[in-house]
């Protein structure tokens, strides 16, 4: 039985449905070390940014622009990091990556949202951080102020 | 007097000039700890990716094609690392970023190249490792492999 994309990305723990454009869905991240973090995932079953279709590409660049403008609205991040690395499907032992990209809002100044305190220690650099998992309520409360922000 | 592209990708430091497409200029990246690492560079001074035009995006993802088929004849990585930071413009008092992305083959096996053998131990992660300068007689034949096979 062939897989619909639903099933695809209910597997790969993108994090919670936040709205969906023609071609992408995004969704707040399950690590919220930089308030904000999302994965913005292709809704067709693809591993590699070399296949993607002309049109998808444009449905990216103008789903960067209302993300990237909400947050401005938002959290007021200083910068914002894109990346598709693709990296963590390969050390399975038969990969079938899925394309999705992280959006990172990056802050120079710490912020409160929801009673937390989110500082971002290594801002300018992309040096590790431990995955901080906030409760599900904050979640929800991200996910309600970027949906009336769009 | 207005400042030029060539100018402002000048003073950048983003690496030697491979080849350029109507709207992106390609060059090989100084740090090559994954052999092929380049950087793709906006030919217009613009500072967010939210600012792209529709046709930068398309010719942006012509060009991930171009350059994934090429590195699949050369160096036959396993995977490819996509981002656009911004990062290390913010560290500056008055930040003038340039939008540009970094291409990072990565490599589950070890290869040789010029008679240099590159490793790429974190394969599947983004753990931080140190720049690699190599001859630029070997960077001359890297440039020369890729336009060979572009």
């Amino acid at each position: 039985m062939e897989r619909s994309y639903d099933d695809e990305l209910k597997d790969r723990d993108f994090g919670d449905y936040i709205y969906e454009t023609p071609y992408w869905i995004i969704f707040l991240a399950p690590n919220q070390s930089n308030i904000g973090t999302c994965v913005i995932a292709l809704k067709r079953h693809y591993g590699s940014l070399s296949g993607l279709k002309d049109e998808e590409w444009v449905d990216f660049g103008r789903t960067v622009k209302q993300l990237e403008n909400t947050f401005k609205k938002v959290f007021k991040p200083t910068l914002f990091n894109w990346g598709a690395l693709m990296n963590a499907d390969y050390l399975n032992e038969n990969p079938d990556p899925h394309v999705h990209w992280h959006l990172i809002p990056r802050y120079k100044e710490k912020i409160e949202f929801g009673g937390i305190i989110f500082e971002d220690p290594y801002f300018g650099s992309m040096h590790p951080r431990p995955i901080l998992k906030i409760p599900q309520t904050i979640r929800k409360k991200i996910i309600d102020e970027i949906k009336k922000n769009l």
